[in-house]
């Protein structure tokens, strides 16, 4: 069982099992492909392959498992992730432990006036200050209730399932959270996105560190094609196009020859 | 545009639109079964048979999409069930409005000491009041801080991103939700359990009501097959079995000629 | 790697892999239950308690992956299990291998009248022999206009993609199956019952030997609380309560108290 | 009930029902986004928003449902698509009809040697014959088997899930699927590719015409955003940024400020 990873201030991602390696998916991959892939040298050129024309399929045979521990806001995010296998703690099952996230001050932002969901600068440091004390304050005194209701003030026990309610978003709560390679990468592209909220990201950065150590080919292939690469619209490709009717050609251009083909083809090059 | 259904103190569900209907169900099993079905007299017939084997493929062809307005503890349940569409108000883009679930007085409950996850009898109606004082108090201050700190203190607008953290899951949150109906009947067994917490068990109703209005004759097969019906162990049927053994057949079974063989078959009679 | 276990006459199930085992399980279900588990005394009470309540998702925690190798009209009803993960070989790809599936003269029989989706008795021997020899030739004859396709009668080679539509449903495909445990349990309880087609029905049967070695606990839960299970109808449930009415109990309900707890509300008896 | 598209020699495309149209869409945005969707001024920018950013779940709101007609190694190809609902004819229910694809001469292609999965040129009209006869002669075998088997040589009537081992890849299937708009965007945009099989690509064009009458704005964008659209590695966007940075703009950028602004950024450029 692997050491956690600590993320915010009482947080952690885990790495509890993984099912399949960057072998896996090659195998898998011949499954379909066969003679289709019998010149593909090696696995990277064949791991490259598939991620750069989405051939996801055999991304599915790996799997991972995590332990996580984040507030439950940042779980709310997470969850909408559908096509995964999930535990969650249980609220009513269990008296929650008295575990609130209390951000860092310069993770106090003003809210951002073009970027609707998130924020820009950070406050002064004077108001954050008294941001993380009411947090903080709220926050215990809403443990303080929750505790109070549970003990029914001293005559009975009150079920922890109503009692919860008043407990914040704030709070952590846990979970093991298991997902394939394929799904995980979606994952990771929109959660690692600068628009992504802070608190997730954090988590999102922990995990992509695990899946680099995992499968390093695969990593290296969807930064280049998924995470650091750039879709153009219609319209824009019009602009490179004509902006590339100029273009000479300097040899410049890295892949496989057949990327260097697909890239003269894209931007309406004969290729030099 | 239906009215809403009133749920709990401030919640609501809300029919928004419905995707085909019994005749929608059979237009699809025939396509599958053809011959097979030719000798079913009807809709009704078909759609029993349907239910009691378990070829829910058909119900998927419906769907159901509604509006409603939860607590956000109960969301959290909600939004367990994968196999589902929705949009729900995000905290990031919106201010979220000052409304929290205050549970009635004979709804706070003491905690079961044999159901684990619920609660069993009522409180005194002084604790009962006690409880519910605390939780408004709770509310109306963490909304309070939470106005606070968007206004940052009069200073500086502060992102919702982040304010949003302080809030209680009483706080309301709304979704749309679209399901297809096998699934719903699935959500809707789980939900209208009397192991489910009350509070998500009442939007479950609610929506029942709404599937029975749809679709009645459905809702009265998943009545018949799986709501009302009892699943007994491998070692409960023997017990069931010895039982039968000495029974000697009244006519009382009710059911398709089929049905009833079937019935016959499962306790080891032979037909009386 | 695993051995083969060869199932009719060409194909066979193979394990590539597995994640996790029945410690995985209680591991999940504990992160939810906590202190809700606390007092099952093992993981063989808990595992079974998870079984009987149907609370599934621990079992989503574990994963299998097997390479198989079956006849299209077979794999046609595999793949209506939307919730796994494959990799099955392309003819478009590649050339498909000359390997058919020909029943056992035992295997072809006569078509039920009761039961519109199978077979009753076999047929007589020599019906069968001149079946199998129509299969054998059509499918040989099949394969050789594949083959003098794909190579254009000499001329040119001719698209694999087009090729293979002369190719039969009896022809062996090949896939890797990759499918969490709860999943893969539904499966087995469609594809094992008696009105599965048989040639799906011995793949189930293989796949049920490794999952039995693998998780064994969950194997005999799923044995007692689902294969071996039966569920009566609202209607048959009223007959079962009048037959019990006159029941007087002899302590052979066997379960834990809970479970017998349960059983004689079920027949709505007060306990003996 | 509208009217059938045709597709190939004897298959269709006819819509059943939808659910939702553009509005849907906007109303389930503004849900999650509220505040955030408060400028735009319309529900085209918001659509167009809402694709260019893959904000896909308000897509999900909108639902199609076909009838369709296709051969078996199409069906085979469609069903890979896991997140849609179907029903198709069972071989064991109903004897399936004696209709087989048989293609058009100019749609007998080589192999191509580049494109493993796919042809190049067609083949000369004279060879093209060749396997068309050969085609049509075997089909009709095969179905004559078939036949022959179902009535077991006049002896017995065969199952009919046995005797449809014999028949082809190109026989026609029909089926009731259901998908909603965001999963049939993906759909389409995998199998509107040069890429895709010719005979899954014609299914493809009659839905997008049935799309595109249905949601026209949704269309728009999804043609502008992802369908011709054009992705660039990392890679080969460090040229793009070099072959630009002696850009000097020229206004010829269409779109929202902030795609413009979007676009400059991505290029590496100052605004000019």
């Amino acid at each position: 069982m692997s050491d956690a990873i600590k993320v915010l201030d009482h947080g952690f991602v885990r790495l509890v099992d993984t099912m399949g390696d960057e072998q896996a998916i090659v195998d898998a991959a011949r499954v379909s492909y066969q003679q289709g892939t019998q010149k593909t040298r090696n696995n990277r050129g064949l791991i490259r392959y598939l991620m750069r024309r989405g051939h996801t399929s055999p991304l599915e045979m790996c799997e991972l498992k995590i332990h996580v521990k984040m507030p439950i806001f940042v779980a709310r995010q997470w969850i909408r992730h559908r096509t995964a296998s999930l535990n969650e703690v249980s609220g009513r099952y269990s008296v929650l432990p008295s575990e609130f996230y209390l951000p860092e001050k310069d993770c106090i932002k003003m809210q951002s006036k073009q970027n609707k969901q998130g924020g820009s600068e950070p406050v002064s440091s004077s108001i954050a200050s008294v941001v993380q004390d009411v947090m903080k304050e709220g926050a215990l005194q809403n443990y303080q209730d929750y505790e109070n209701i549970l003990q029914g003030y001293g005559v009975c026990e009150i079920a922890r399932e109503t009692a919860r309610m008043v407990l914040p978003l704030s709070l952590y709560t846990e979970m093991y959270w298991k997902i394939d390679l394929h799904n995980l990468l979606h994952f990771l592209r929109l959660r690692l996105d600068s628009h992504a909220q802070y608190e997730i990201r954090v988590y999102a950065e922990a995990i992509a560190k695990i899946v680099q150590d995992w499968v390093p080919i695969v990593w290296e292939a969807f930064v280049d094609y998924k995470l650091e690469a750039h879709p153009f619209s219609r319209q824009e490709m019009d602009v490179i196009r004509r902006v590339f009717a100029s273009y000479e050609g300097d040899g410049s251009v890295q892949g496989t020859p057949r990327e260097v083909r697909e890239f003269f083809a894209a931007v309406a090059l004969k290729e030099s």
